[in-house]
């Protein structure tokens, strides 16, 4: 019972609770120790005074894009893990992306650990795109990613020239997920819906930004989420949908939880508080839309917001990540790659919007912390399910990230008491590399004070980042839990289950 | 009002009407004159006493293969024509399918028209099966077939190795035949769940014609016919999905529909009668299983057969038809292509059943007409939208197919008076050039006593066959009528009508 | 083939198809004797020539509220069924209503054929309103209605205080009429919520016409129909919902119609053309509201009328009548009474809306006689279907009523040719004995130019009225048939018929 | 730092996780004061290995019928909580039940504080059931209730003679419970449904218990449900639907959850495990029956157990409680008042089964703790919620009951470890006053090795109870807290909150 750090006076939130006040959390060796009242202090103990404040677990984020191979101009490991931090994120999971061209894995793996070793504020883990998934690859190669190196996730593209994969390469890729108790990630568009689009848009020279959000019309993700739903129902195997922004497709994750199919689904920032108006606004032949050049575009009415709230209230997203993936705006090798001789072309602006920094704020500004109940879009444990919490069970880091309890890391958000901390969202304030956030101008009803991690502040809203570069950590992950729903499932249509027959 | 033919004595059933006993039927010239009462007739009449049986249109079966190229042997148009007539059909759909080889569709309607021309017994027209759907057939020769040839729908299959067709070349089809006012019929299963199935169950050595039913299950059927709904969504194109089987896709048949969209749904004869049982009660390593290959597969409980039949009655069908695709069982060039060096090869087994002639009698015994009203399955009025009108309407024949009516041709069923047309289906009694049929030993409760095409007696029951072959036209049809939903709708989640940037 | 009246040169419309033009329509004593070409005509042939337009049967308006004990101030028998002719229709069914006082049906029903007798320009018949359903009435005097007087329809009320029946009543009703072959109209609102919201806007002085449509929100109308059905599935009896506003309530009927079900849907001119901004436009406490004041109330947005359209278009509605509710508005019998020592209550103004006469054109106008096809909002067939011979068939009338056939009454109205008929609503045009129509304004594409019942003209546009008021017949009808889904079923959760032991 | 206990050794489960194991709980005065490791005891410390079995919450057994006024003869205050605890329940919530007679609620109130005052082995609290709602009481009493007497939470019956209360009854207690942040539980099943079967079974000498399950179909638990839910739409009022058994009704509860409607769900034990087989394997004659007689009824088929399975998987049950309603079998007092003159009348038998004891065993046995997997039907921390923290939340008892946290009460359930504590349910190992179970002979994977309430261990598998029976304390609950949806939903089919004109 010998703490180095004692955080006082706070409110402690859990997935399930906001536990009495006044509780004390006591750390050491960067875990929490204990969780009680009256915890006795030494002279080493240092003490935080949480001034009546809500705690929460530190944000884990896994949906972020950081230097991967042939990407933009943009954040590196250093910037972007920077940004985290000071946004209350404790834990991200980036993408090592294979390049189709390589058969094996393992040098995108070298690189992407080589650039990222001691570059990172905060803890981190790797997630793997899966481009070109070979026999080799899945029967081999995954086993020991999830073995040895602890990457327990893929990720696959059912769009993009250069990154999508087939229908039944992607049912091969679930099948050997499962197996390994690996977690498939899937962006769910139809590259052929979107091809064909891009191809009369161009040809009829609709190229400004503006028409980036009609190229990738909602039905798109409909239909290939949908798919992606029913090749893991054959495959009986666990999925997150990722950044969804269509109501229909969130029915069809729904029903498929209603269901029990294991299927999760993750949405973003911003889509539920930006429209496609942002682009809109601008003459359609200004580039400025450029900024808000994300797939899944924008969507157009308040009524899409409104869904995705739902979704968010009522259970169906399991989690709220950013897609951080940045691209200066004002650079040759950002967003200006899409201007083609003084001419835009939505086509070729890099997708992706910066978000890792204020992911956590604008959702906790939606809860009953800084909401009138009747309005608040969602309750303080929901909050840190999505947040934090899920993420980390999905993800294979349960017992470490993602909770307030003994044992666990303790990674830490105080935020201010109060209305303290209101705050409108602008560039300046903002800590990562890139020129412009989306999120301009957004007010946001607290922020976060200070951010713990492993026991140790590493951001502090009067001081900024007080944490090192060197301080994060590389995760290796254990399997992942299934959160919803379960495998064991039979498809539908079958009376028992056939697939012992060709399995 | 001078008759070549007068009918007496039968009880008209029209698409919405059951009319009133005693009306005559006037013909003249192969068209229906009048219709009415106490019809004038002079020496040249003749005159048909239908004894109150019921007298429905001539069939219109808009789903048979007969002599394509490449296909196993089975009926040729001489024996598939005969078939039909002697079961009520005077109008027959078939496939021109286009080699993946070739990039013009006119070597292949030579062909065919070759083949077929004084060899039908019943009126015939073509669809086109494409297969390699390049600009110029979509630009050139589509508008070719439509106008010159009466060629107004096609074909599209979603999976098989030799005609399948990515989901860009659908939507391009999809948008090519709207503009030409053409229906676009489509095989939806999901090719790659399929094809990852059966490389499985060939590894795992099951290749009985009993694995053939696992290795296509309902979810690939489900899957396809979503993403096919979508398409034709984007594209706001009319398709009609052929030969349905399971409930769940019919259920988003059913929901395209509640939303207008222009989706009709075939369905046929051995989905409705028969279950996979029929493969597995024998053993499964005997050969027999072959005689109920089929794709989609028969499915495997009575609950699939149930939901069915609810969407014959409940309007969601609209059209039935035999999808005849006749294999002599006992002969190297039919079933037996599956028996590789005497081991069964379901994945070798030509696909497909004949069923022509059984059709109408199959329906027409679930029909009131045959069974008390709260055991019948459908009503008489939806028998005759189900075998000929919707069928005749949606192919561009209305006006001369498909009603009893004055001004359309003379095509009828008289059936028996009465229950004395009750009999037991089995081969000897069947007119098709085939060693087996799947229904062998099913009552039905009537068979056709007259067929009737053009006011040409050319079927009796008694006599057998009393047409001639080469009395069957050729049908240049008009463009198809839209019967659920319409084109004109707005996908799901524009507010505007987008298409209008990029087409 | 002697006839009394030849028509020509029209096209004419089944519920089925459109037929080719030029086909001749000989019509003997009253009916239909013959359709075809060539028609031989005698010398007292009189022939009326359709110059190209179509010819559509004659409308059967199933919801008319006609002189009813204690109705207010409105249309007699008189007035009432010469506007229905000028509008086409030449069959209507109207209630005969049963005080609840009464434990006996003869008294009203002598009273409603003393009243309608010989003063009807056109056939009618009466349903039966239910209130107090005694057994001995249930037992003893439905039988003798159906049977004796060819009454084969009630009617029932889930509110008004003075009306509404309990579920338990409901339900012995639907099995009585059920036994017998009769088909149950139902008024299906939340009497409960209805009278509390009434209850609160009284007691806070919000009692303008405008507060009518607030005292019966959609959901009042969702719940009641969902229970409706529900006893209707217990009960194993047909129903028909009548006048539907909701697509809430319409999605019930439409998932109770996929399910086979036997229930029926009608909806009314008002819920497709009128929204309660009507009522709004006017400051809130004027009385001018009051016109439009009816139950249910008009809703509130454009997309409310927009799903209704869509039950229009997919099927789900199966009648479309007036609900010809008719009271005048600057009478102190009628509107007038909902004006309380100067101050209105809207919970006093009589409800409903004069619009027998408007009917048939409004929604004829939305087909693509008037309207381009992709701005059509029905089909020529499916008009017909609404208009004329679904309620014939719902209601025992087929055979005589709602076709177009030999046998048939010849009941026909012969539109203008073209867009020779376009005109706009007005009050002065209109025969009925109202002082307003809610339809003011209102463009159409066409009128009746002629209405014809049983073989004479009774209404000429270009003369007026033409017929005679004892020409109407009273119609004796027959048992209803089911026209959606079907008898038999059992209700879900039931392995069997459990019925069978308490009925 | 100075606890009472510690207990040691144990996996603590929460309602969001399963924390790391060896954690210890401190405990001081009957509260958690702190959970971590390597804590401090003093001599006065008591120490309790849990020997590496879980720890969960102490049961809170949200419905649980006790000695209500009239009746039947069964458990006491005494021998239903000691059959509780021995179950590791430490929270009963039970009814006191308002006669219809009385217009006031409290002699109701104090004649049920005296019977249960120091006769109860656990903490207890109580609901009303409310049977004549008068404006008084909605406006005077209920306010003192929630706050003088913390009783925060009533039950309203759609069914049975003497509760029932009609809809708009219903809706002014919604209202009233709005306002007072208080919960309204509903038992909806349909009255007048469930009274005509009755009539007729009983009409048709069909009254063997064997008929109790016919006399309450399916259908009418699921237009019940439809209609409380849309009754609390209206009044925007959180509601609980009380012991669910319909995968139809549950279908309405997630719709409206899908919604954000403040709709909860609760089931019981009976539901999941036993089917009407219970009651048809006797001869229909058979009284023995009778034992299983409760409403709903227990349903038919397996697919029933299935469908509420997902639905505790699946997130839409909030609460699993016994509705323990006991009633000794063989006792005049008891289900014996079901057999009249030697003969049974099902209705006259007592509904209700005892179940409070035997609660968290089987749902215990069914998570991963007992099973596989694959084989699981949900996970500890469903389990946790489902049993006990979801109740404790929804009636007001957070913060003190319902989780194992720092500042809470000190109610524990310790598991057996590992499988030892696997047992088969047996009618003497119980502690209820009552002469069956009807779970006699269902194994359960382990049994409650210790309850602890307030920090004293009350219940002892190797000794029995040890606890005293006036240690149970009275609980005055706060609010309950809204845990699905939201309350400040607009009605569907509104465009504004229309009901501030009327509220």
């Amino acid at each position: 019972m010998d703490f180095d750090l004692i955080i006082k006076n706070g409110i402690i939130v859990t997935a399930s609770e906001v536990l009495p006040p006044n509780l004390e959390i006591g750390i050491k060796s960067g875990k929490i120790s204990c969780i009680g009242t009256s915890l006795p202090s030494s002279p080493n103990t240092k003490v935080l005074d949480a001034e009546g404040a809500y705690i929460t677990p530190g944000g884990v984020d896994s949906h972020v894009h950081l230097a991967q191979k042939n990407s933009p101009t943009g954040d590196t490991w250093e910037t972007g893990s920077r940004s985290a931090i000071a946004g209350g994120t404790t834990t991200i999971l980036a993408f090592a992306s294979q390049p189709r061209s390589e058969t094996s894995l393992f040098p995108t793996l070298e690189d992407y650990e080589k650039k990222s070793l001691d570059q990172s504020y905060c803890d981190y883990g790797f997630h793997f795109i899966l481009t070109n998934p070979t026999p080799e690859i899945l029967e081999k190669e995954l086993p020991i990613l999830a073995e040895r190196e602890g990457i327990t996730s893929v990720k696959l593209y059912m769009t993009y020239e250069a990154m999508k994969l087939n229908d039944g390469e992607v049912l091969r890729i679930l099948f050997a997920c499962k197996s390994l108790g690996m977690t498939t990630m899937i962006h769910a568009e139809s590259h052929d819906m979107i091809s064909l689009i891009i191809e009369g848009l161009e040809k009829s020279k609709n190229t400004a930004p503006f028409f980036h959000s009609l190229a990738r019309p909602r039905i798109a993700e409909d239909e290939a989420s949908y798919r992606a739903i029913s090749l893991a129902e054959l495959a009986d195997a666990p999925m997150l949908i990722v950044h969804m922004s269509s109501d229909v497709a969130i029915s069809h994750v729904r029903d498929a939880q209603t269901r029990l199919l294991p299927i999760h689904a993750e949405t973003c920032p911003h889509y539920l508080f930006l429209l496609s108006e942002k682009i809109r606004a601008e003459p359609h032949d200004h580039f400025s839309g450029a900024k808000h050049v994300c797939s899944p575009p924008l969507r157009h009415e308040v009524k899409d917001l409104d869904a995705l709230w739902k979704s968010i209230a009522n259970g169906t997203f399991t989690t709220f990540s950013s897609d951080h993936a940045p691209a200066k705006y004002d650079h040759p090798g950002g967003k200006l790659l899409g201007m083609i001789d003084g001419v835009p072309k939505f086509s070729k602006i890099p997708n992706g919007l910066p978000g890792v920094e204020t992911r956590m704020a604008l959702l906790f500004g939606q809860t009953e912390a800084c909401k009138e109940p009747e309005q608040a879009k969602l309750s303080l444990p929901r909050f840190v399910q999505l947040t934090s919490t899920n993420a980390a069970k999905l993800y294979g880091l349960d017992g470490r990230k993602g909770s307030i309890a003994p044992g666990y890391d303790a990674d830490l958000v105080i935020w201010h008491p109060g209305k303290t901390g209101a705050c409108t969202i602008t560039q300046p304030m903002l800590h990562h590399d890139i020129d412009y956030t989306p999120f301009e101008g957004v007010d946001v009803g607290n922020w976060p004070r200070y951010t713990i991690l492993r026991g140790k502040v590493i951001y502090d809203k009067a001081q900024g980042i007080v944490g090192e570069m060197e301080y994060g950590q590389y995760l290796k992950r254990g399997k992942g839990q299934v959160l919803v729903g379960k495998t064991g499932n039979i498809p539908r249509g079958m009376v028992e289950d056939e697939r012992k027959y060709w399995r």
